[in-house]
């Protein structure tokens, strides 16, 4: 797994280099056919990434999201820049991830925010660390409004997720930070209690890494029905959390959230 | 004017120093009684206006977010942190912003985003800046779905705000950074192209710079009726946007919000 690992800091560590290059200029931001932005920074980070793959794990195949290659049991799952609108707005909140996954489960994950220079990562069964340090989630339930959530509003997302905000907004501080990942991070340090994210078709890499890396860090992570889900293909939207939040969220997600 | 504004850029300097000091240490954070979050750099940068309004304007008065004195014609209106609860979570998003209004009406304004080290300010009449560079809000409409909003989702404001939401997930990119002011600065710069805001009690301090900042970049500030307000005082909502969709967004907040 150490190969793995340092393999994977490595991407961190590169695509650090180039999302902070592109940062402050023009960086060729275009609309895809989904109406999301991809920059230099999306496309350069992810075409690297299968250039390294191929030259050091041949057998192992690239699920990134603006580009992939081949067919693996084991599967490089990649969002070069998870946050890319406020990449490209300027806003220094974007961050890179990446994870190993087996058989659609991920068994090692980081991510890195190049503007704060932190690196989390997590292998499995071996805890998850931020910059060395170990991270876990908080142990906040909904009392006394101390607990803060992320809920992603996206029209192009496999459900309706305004009735569900309905139910929470009197019992946490909601925000939408304009990065999931970044956000599931913020679960895995403690400082935000969960997330809910309505995102189905391609967004398995937004997670991947994040999955790993909550739940080393003692949270939880499932599909929108409360089932385990596979990291390397389309998912079922996502809830995570420190854990003791999860079955709420489930049952509120299940009554409240509706399909497209 | 001058002097106001190198005045209002010194708080800034400071309030950076601040900001910057605690931010990577454990901060002191404390809950307020309306349940939002405190922090030692929020008393301290408050409180040493007051020093400094006292000291250099004696006939001025003060209206921080947590410290006020005097009722004079002409106060600073200060957020000492906007954005607190992600700068206690360690997002680097908050911003200090100060503002000198003349009964009610802002006649400079000065926001520090301490992170990017950018300083965004405006004097009635003579355009808004960041570090020296024109600011200007963008051109665009909901067409394309290329517009970010930012509306802020909070239980203790004045409005439910959730059926404006509904009515501009579909044609618009919606995130809630944390931070209106910040969220402001951005519609400024074109950036993004609307904040939606629905708090009333104590939250012309968000605002008060926000409102010349953005006009003087060439968009619209009003109230959640369309109106002019005064910024000294509480407020009611707040509507900014590039001007283009100002209009618009009265209407659908006129028919959509509840009041509390």
């Amino acid at each position: 797994m150490k190969k793995y690992l340092d393999f994977a800091l490595r991407m961190c560590k590169h695509a650090k280099k180039v999302m902070l290059k592109y940062y402050k200029h023009k960086n060729g931001e275009n609309y895809k056919t989904d109406h999301t932005i991809v920059t230099k920074a999306d496309t350069e980070i992810n075409n690297y990434l299968i250039e390294q793959v191929k030259k050091n794990f041949p057998s192992h195949s690239v699920n990134g999201e603006e580009n992939s290659f081949g067919n693996s049991k084991f599967v490089w799952v990649c969002d070069p820049v998870d946050g890319t609108a406020m990449y490209a707005k300027h806003l220094p909140v974007a961050v890179f991830s990446i994870a190993l996954c087996e058989d659609g489960a991920p068994i090692l994950g980081a991510v890195m925010d190049p503007f704060s220079n932190k690196v989390y990562y997590a292998v499995k069964g071996q805890g998850a660390f931020v910059n060395g340090y170990k991270l876990s989630v908080n142990n906040l339930g909904f009392e006394q409004m101390k607990t803060i959530g992320h809920v992603d509003i996206w029209p192009f997302s496999g459900y309706e997720i305004l009735d569900v905000i309905k139910q929470l907004e009197n019992k946490s501080y909601i925000v939408s930070i304009g990065t999931v990942t970044h956000a599931c991070m913020m679960v895995a340090s403690g400082d935000f209690s969960y997330i809910i994210f309505p995102g189905t078709v391609g967004k398995n890499v937004d997670f991947a890494a994040a999955k790993i890396i909550i739940e080393e860090a003692g949270g939880k992570v499932t599909d929108f029905d409360g089932n385990e889900q596979r990291y390397d293909k389309d998912i079922n939207g996502a809830i995570a959390s420190n854990g003791v939040l999860q079955s709420e969220l489930i049952k509120l997600v299940k009554k409240y959230a509706i399909k497209k």
